[in-house]
């Protein structure tokens, strides 16, 4: 890597609470304010991965609302999600950032086709602008409703004719993934939509020859399922049933109150468990909005098993996060990485992030020890 | 391993509830009268290394108790450790068990140099009766307080002056395990016990060419630990405190009532943590006999740690096991395992076995999945 | 009450875990083969209202299953929730409960005019050929979804003119209570249905000068709310989000996976918070059908409170208990209580029951406390 | 009450967490920067009992450190016991509340027999030059150790014998009773200590005619006991275990860090149970300094019972909660209650205040709405 390079982090629903973390964040290790936990690209065994240090991390991004970062981070201090000392420290950073942001994508207001060469541009502009290396567009936007399936989606053909005819086959966040593509950006969805996964997509990313992965941040319950389940199986305790029950507020809780969010949150979350065991296992997983408890997720969940003879028993975990706090860094950590993709000149799905997500595009592996394995050799891989 | 070879499971402690249970397991798992959930050396992982089958297996141990294995058998069905159809399925089995256990050593009415005699004779004869090919000492007596040191552990040369000196110098449970190791059987400590640690007893070993390891077997509250910490880690989350408080009755229960016996076990839980994150964590660990619970333990832990930009978090687990039922299947596994080492001339300390225990033998590695790892290359190595 | 008297129980649901655990109770407690824990009229508090003795109780019921009570009776022995010896100790007893036991209503077989000439039948049967001094009925069949409105419900002259049309526009448990009132039994509810409250069956009741009472029997989550509830209040803590999960299997859990039996649940469950704190409270309560859990029913709750200052603050619980275990006591207390009432010639609602329910007819008394004050008091008045 | 008259409320340890939040929140609710939550005092139950209006209450007090109360403040505004905004809205008003403190007594400094008639003269004076009606004075520092008999507690004779002979046998609580007795103020033990209950104090009380009571505020784990053991009772079930955790840090953590302070609270914590269950109870509460936690408490119970049958079930619960918040506004209750009592010229214990208190003087009630029953009905008694 150049020394001077900068790279650029483009983030869908900039505006939002995982965003303005990310950006007080970086404002604030930058200027030393604050050390680096939480931040796994941080930790030894990334040393040798020659990763793009975070001074040279430029942000910007879309979003469809139009308040204020500042306004933004005032709320999360409140809310104990930053610290309140933030709003003083890098207030002008964040002003600076502000206006690195563009308008977002509106299906009202636009069609898809022009949206999508809008967006792309929008992406171009920030990086001539800034003069960036390179650019990674992260989705943090509002969970969107499981997309209907369409013709369209078919072959790059058909997505490119359904345009041509003036139609809209493709949800939000594929539309986001589109443009990074066709900006020559690599797109990463932190979000639980697999948009992006379609064969429409995968063939425009394999043309612009960039690298893409996702999807839905693994932050909180299903992050200590990844490590518990592995440990059930390790000592060959038969899991007889694994309930959850999640209680958040702030925007994504309001969110999931809409039952076709929810539901492709719920899918996203259900996945891995039978992966991990080797069987399946009853027990639903609930998504609840409490709006009492902000930005802070309550997640219960109970594990009952047998083991030797059959006997029974059972394990139960609280679990007291605060969501934003907890997906900020990884969205960092993933800049880094598909940075370093791009730098390498790598394309197509990134298997090696499943590590960061309930929903691993392309891999059946959901065991976060194997996970980190596989991200530490790829990253130090030369 | 020769078809028709037959390995002795030496238990001492062998009235007590994780004996008892064993001793039924293997009867039932034989008879076909039940799976093998609970039996880790029955993973894939292990299906290369040519482990013992379960029906080569024959019990035997000493106990200072002479309570019959069936009315402890009896005692474990009403607490719904084993199944009630043991009793019947089994009660032979364990009645002809019964026979094979020999009077323990009693430091009030044997000398310390004459028990140990009369020990390796026990399991000597037990191996010739038999027509054993090797013999596993499997440790699962009730926890001693920690030993006072003294200068005979300094050497065996030492130790033996001792002994010729009609001193008694070593604990219970390093009798057992130079018993073992005169008779030329591998010694594995199931309880908090080290004392096989000291330079003396390994000495013996070496000199008598056994492999031995332990202690304390990893069965409840730190075997989850030994998945989150390494969690927390690898997310670059800091932990700021960890407490845990142990209940649970029934004879173990009831030994830990004893300050000295309790301190033995405490220690032995306490470490690892700090080894798993690198930094040492505040937090006691509390055990406490409550008899109502019997062999059932609850284990509550609450830990806080903090993230990006110090937000403070916080995470509970609770766990209700039966313990002789998480020990028993390990005990067994130990012996496939400990058989494995005799069968290829391995001697001194099996760090292999870390994977078991709470504080294993010569060892700083506590990460469950690193310790599996490296047990199972152990295994299927040829 | 005369000294020879004898009281019927009559079970709706009588071959149901709930009434099983009832008939065995009453057996083992009147065979001197167990003490009376559980049982609410035996505190002290009781002991000059002149309860009928248990000895003095013989049960009968309908049920639309015909499987035994001895059958039924070992499978909830297996699950932990009665013990093993009864099978052996009362089940001749059980034998001769299962004779008195009659088939249930079947819309599908029987028209409701009918039916409830039937079934009313049935109970006077009972009460000549055991001898029976007075009848109480209990509801414990399976929870049915919530009713549907109709004209019927609003008099008895329009429910009669329904019926002599052929028509059948009562719910289930409706036609049971309508028969029981016929019979000159009382009729209690234990399950969330609400349906003897509609203008038509009030009526009835008054018109055969019978008293009547429940429902939906409080056990576990909804019991430790109505002493939890009120302690914020005490302490002016101000309630601002309550959350519950309940997981369960069995009979009921079966049941409940129906998500109409389940709204009905779930309305029934949601009443009483605002009640006890003055306030609506945010949270919904979910009911999970686990199978693997049987009887056993594992509760979650979070409730987040702010106090001086607006300060936030959490407390959460869970409750693992046995359902028919903590219920059959209750039925037993209902059926000496409703028996009494009989006796003093009192009719229509009984108000003084709330204690046992989650939804207590004509009453918005939620306070555990209180609410047992109130049946002390009503029932040693003279 | 004459509606000009102004109540002091004389803090012991007035520089403590507890004390500076009082002071605080009686400034935020007179200057209406903040509601009531949180007061006992304001329920409607209260409302016609007359006590003093929140704006006639001025508070003092004795402290041995010097830490200035704003410094105080703020550092609970960090910790989130008090809103930050306080700092800035009351600031000034503490700063004048801090030039009302006196220094507290230090036995390194002072003979007892001096120190007592110190403080009298500090509240003495406190009264005059405040234009006071009453005085009531609250103890809330440290916790101290149980302390040791001495024959001068026997009677006020022997009390003086000893002071005039140079001794000084009284615990520092007691020392501070002493001078409030003398000084004609009301005294309230908030602390575990029970130092005012021997002959020689109450003799003093009497002698003076005021009253007084305690001890040790009943703001968490012993909270939920005092309404889950009388839910337990109500329904008959048969508690057999009860175990609690309570960890937490502050200053009052810190103390109890001490393990002779420690036994002082735990001896506290233990009383009631089996006053309200009628039998006593297995289990052991453990109290544990972890300085991550602040001011914040977390407990965990895990409660044992039987019931129908002899079935065994479980309760648990988590109560995390902000100890100086929970208890602050008691203390302003007690303070309003206690002056009630002042100008009613009762003198003695008073067992009307059991609400508020782990171990309340001279009762066995340790029921809450019992309590609460009691008090409301004093309280508003002409
Ligand atoms: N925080 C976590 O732990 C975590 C974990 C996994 C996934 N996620 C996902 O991250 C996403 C963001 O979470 P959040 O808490 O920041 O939510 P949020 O509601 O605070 O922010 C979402 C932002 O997206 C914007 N937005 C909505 N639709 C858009 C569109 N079509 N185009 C551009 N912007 C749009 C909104 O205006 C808002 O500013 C959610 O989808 C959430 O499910 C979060
Ligand atoms: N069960 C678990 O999960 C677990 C985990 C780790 C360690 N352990 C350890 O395993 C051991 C056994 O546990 P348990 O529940 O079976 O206890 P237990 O009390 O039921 O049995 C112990 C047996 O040891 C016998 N014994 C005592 N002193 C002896 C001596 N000097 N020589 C021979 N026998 C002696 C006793 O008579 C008894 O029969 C304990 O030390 C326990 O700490 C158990
Ligand atoms: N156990 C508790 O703690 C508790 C608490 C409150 C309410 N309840 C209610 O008690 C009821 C019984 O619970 P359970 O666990 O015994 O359930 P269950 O499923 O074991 O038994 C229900 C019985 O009702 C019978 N039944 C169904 N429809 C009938 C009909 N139309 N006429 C006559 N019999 C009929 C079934 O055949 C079955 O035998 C449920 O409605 C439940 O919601 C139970
Ligand atoms: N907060 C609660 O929920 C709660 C409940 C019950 C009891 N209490 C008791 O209230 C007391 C105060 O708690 P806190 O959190 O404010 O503690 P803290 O440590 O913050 O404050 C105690 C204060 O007492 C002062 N002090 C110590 N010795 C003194 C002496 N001899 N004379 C005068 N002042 C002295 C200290 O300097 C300190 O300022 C403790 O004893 C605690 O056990 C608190
Ligand atoms: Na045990
Ligand atoms: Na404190």
């Amino acid at each position: 890597m150049n020394d001077t390079d900068r790279t650029g982090l483009w983030l869908v629903g900039a505006r939002g609470s995982v965003a303005t973390t990310v950006a007080t964040g970086l404002a604030m290790m930058t200027s030393r304010a604050h050390g680096r936990d939480g931040l796994v690209t941080e930790l030894p065994v990334f040393v040798d991965a020659g990763l793009c240090p975070l001074d040279a991390i430029v942000t910007g991004g879309h979003d469809v609302s139009e308040a204020p970062l500042a306004k933004r981070a005032a709320a999360l201090a409140d809310a104990g999600v930053i610290p309140a000392s933030a709003l003083v420290l890098v207030g002008d950073e964040l002003d600076r950032a502000d206006e690195r942001l563009r308008r977002g994508y509106d299906p009202e207001e636009e069609g898809q086709a022009e949206g999508v060469q809008r967006l792309a541009d929008d992406i171009r502009e920030f990086r001539e602008r800034e003069g960036l290396a390179r650019v990674v567009v992260v989705n943090v936007s509002s969970t969107e409703p499981v997309a209907q399936d369409d013709p369209a989606f078919e072959s790059l053909a058909e997505l490119e004719s359904a345009w041509a005819a003036g139609r809209s086959p493709l949800p939000p966040s594929s539309t986001y993934a589109a443009a990074a593509f066709l900006a020559g950006a690599a797109f990463v969805d932190f979000t639980p939509s697999t948009g992006a996964r379609v064969p429409a997509l995968r063939e425009l990313a394999e043309r612009e020859q960039v690298p893409w992965g996702g999807s839905d941040g693994k932050t909180g319950e299903t992050l200590v399922k990844s490590v518990l389940a592995p440990m059930f199986a390790a000592r060959a305790l038969r899991v007889r049933s694994w309930s959850g029950t999640n209680l958040l507020g702030g925007g994504d809780g309001a969110t999931l109150a809409d039952p076709d969010a929810m539901a492709s949150k719920a899918v996203s979350k259900a996945r891995g468990l039978e992966a991990m065991l080797g069987y399946p296992v009853e027990g639903p997983v609930h998504i609840d909005n409490i709006t009492d408890l902000g930005d802070w997720k309550t997640a219960w969940d109970n594990i009952t098993f047998s083991g030797f003879l059959g006997t029974r028993m059972t394990m139960q975990f609280t679990w007291q996060g605060c969501d934003s706090s907890l997906a900020a860094p990884l969205v960092i950590d993933i800049a880094r990485l598909a940075d370093l993709a791009l730098r390498r000149g790598e394309s197509g799905p990134m298997t090696q992030l499943g590590f960061f997500f309930k929903d691993p595009v392309d891999s059946e592996e959901h065991q976060l020890f194997t996970q980190l394995d596989s991200l530490g050799r790829w990253a130090c891989a030369s």
